[in-house]
């Protein structure tokens, strides 16, 4: 099977270098990449025009390794409607366009397949899959992001604050130059929806997802939840239960609990089903090889005949209605009294139980641009 | 595919409960199943004659989960032997006969397939295989035996003695009657044989594998590792690196080891690799469901045309040279100065760095049947 490469930055030259390697063991040439600049163009295999890509029939599948909204998702449904095989790391992307281009993948009877495009080099959408081939998933959890780990086990280990951690994960290459949608949640909200999509056959409005981020958390957060035995971590899950709920929220847990446990860039995943129960699955959720070694066992999925076509239902997210307590660090507290369990000084408060709907609304009401706001693990 | 069971305990009524609510959704009729006793002859498809089974042609797949060697071996031999495909759970029978019985599989052109012998429910295999087409394995370690986490975490966390932890471990149904395979260490041994075979290609003598176990561990050695900041393990390992080295020891974690945070009766399995890096797999080591999971997860690999079929090459086993420090705790102490580092008290120290092989000629020289041993990570 002939490959393209539609990018060529540190995922693709990862893809290059695992399939330069295995060119003995398979059949699985690269014949063309798709780069943005003449700069780029080093051999005979490079272009900068998407056409050399989608007009060559000799082409079986097309490795997407981009980034960005756009042209990734015009490149990648163009591809598919050719009848070309697509795999793609692009999470943003196929969160917003996967009803869309599952839809086409199934009408043309090839392949759209994503495992890098959540938790990097973890097999997760390749276990959710054969779970569900014989058990029913109910929920899943854990740590989505490998930047926003790094930044919290740092804060955590070394005292730093969260601009030192930040400049730290950078200068290591975890972090993109602009990481707000780390810290916001949002790419754990993108990973969230896809997870949705793979253990529950339905596609869900992202947007709906509630999702508090990490963007303010200081030393002091860090230092009470530790006082107190806690680990801070951000954590996504979602749990199908007659209704459908997500969330993307800091949480403190407990030392002893194993997220607890994953430090540096590390990604750690579960799902909990009826006749396996609870299955994790832990590994380096970012990084040029590990993502990579994702796409090319995608590849040889493909090479080996898998086949899954599947349109997909919409399903509504509503919001749990288990109450929780809440660490909640802000200017205004006192217009907040009456949810205040617990004092700890002048800014935070750790609240009496409250329902996931009340924190989003005064997470959006409370007007301090620099609030934190986390989950207390009971 | 028709499949036939042998043996109806508890994982096989396990595996007759999933395949009877997967019944509308795929064709696996359970044809027959052997049986130990008339009495549990409660249908017409239980029969007490292995040959009901082995010479009907219309069974496609045989599921032993018998457990025991003989006559497990014998009738996994024969079913091979008449073509038919083989899921097995039974670690022992495997780590002993999987020469024979993969090279007679090979030549008949049928699977043989082991999913739940090593990890209970957790898709250790899988995830190994899937890897290994693109990746090389380096390393594996971890917690491969649930009995004997459930005693250790009980141990530590309600400061049991041995026997309570095992006794309640026995009330739960995580500890056979007879659980010295569990606590002397041999039952992560035949995981660790099967382990290296699917990571490395190659069938190890069990025998050489060095192995020492909990079954003398106590109070004391628990709360001196708790006090000094550690959580007993009891860890498998293998590695290849130009020679193969494996072993099976009690280990003093840090307590923020990843692995200190696994509890009940959970396993937690890693593997390295050159691209993937260090990839962990979580969840139940044992139990009626998870391991019927793992073997119904097989026969849908059967049901779908997997074929790996595979003749081994025999390695040695060399003892790693590495040098660590142990905690010893023994009657005859004053024979083992030269190797004493710190005093802890009359029966116990910590021990110079020391090899492999001068520890496990320790373990056999001590004359002291109630003696621990533990290596201190580093």
């Amino acid at each position: 099977m002939n490959i393209a490469l539609l990018g060529h930055g540190v995922v693709g030259k990862g893809v290059s270098y695992i399939l330069g390697k295995l060119q003995d063991k398979y059949h699985l040439p690269i014949k063309k990449i798709l780069v943005k600049d003449e700069i780029e163009c080093i051999d005979s295999r490079m272009t900068l025009n998407i056409n050399d890509i989608l007009e060559d029939e000799t082409i079986d599948i097309v490795v997407e390794c981009m980034g960005g909204i756009e042209p990734a998702h015009q490149y990648v449904l163009e591809a598919l409607k050719k009848g070309k095989h697509v795999v793609t790391s692009n999470k943003k992307m196929l969160a917003t366009y996967a009803e869309e281009l599952l839809s086409v993948a199934s009408k043309q009877g090839v392949n759209l397949l994503y495992e890098a495009s959540c938790g990097g080099g973890i097999p997760w959408m390749e276990n959710i899959h054969r779970i569900k081939r014989i058990d029913q998933i109910h929920n899943l959890s854990g740590i989505f992001n490998g930047t926003t780990n790094y930044i919290l086990w740092r804060m955590q280990e070394a005292s730093l604050s969260l601009e030192e951690a930040l400049e730290e994960a950078k200068k290591l290459g975890y972090a993109e130059r602009d990481a707000s949608d780390d810290l916001l949640g949002f790419d754990v909200r993108y990973k969230v929806a896809l997870s949705i999509m793979e253990a529950f056959n339905v596609i869900v409005d992202m947007d709906s997802i509630p999702t508090i981020g990490i963007e303010n958390i200081q030393k002091e957060d860090i230092a009470f939840a530790l006082d107190r035995g806690y680990v801070c971590k951000l954590i996504g899950k979602a749990e199908l239960n007659g209704h459908l709920s997500a969330s993307v929220l800091p949480v403190f847990l407990k030392k002893n609990h194993f997220l607890a446990a994953i430090e540096r860039n590390d990604n750690a995943l579960s799902c909990e089903s009826s006749y396996l129960g609870k299955a994790s699955f832990v590994g380096q959720g970012a990084g040029s090889l590990p993502t990579a070694h994702a796409i090319v066992q995608n590849i040889m999925d493909i090479l080996e005949g898998r086949k899954i076509y599947r349109t997909m239902q919409k399903k509504e997210i509503l919001l749990e209605n288990e109450k929780k307590q809440y660490y909640i660090r802000c200017a205004k507290k006192e217009a907040l009294k009456e949810y205040i369990q617990e004092e700890i000084n002048e800014m935070s408060f750790l609240s009496k139980e409250m329902k996931l709907e009340e924190i989003v609304r005064l997470n959006q009401e409370i007007e301090d641009k620099k609030r934190f706001i986390a989950e207390v693990e009971k």
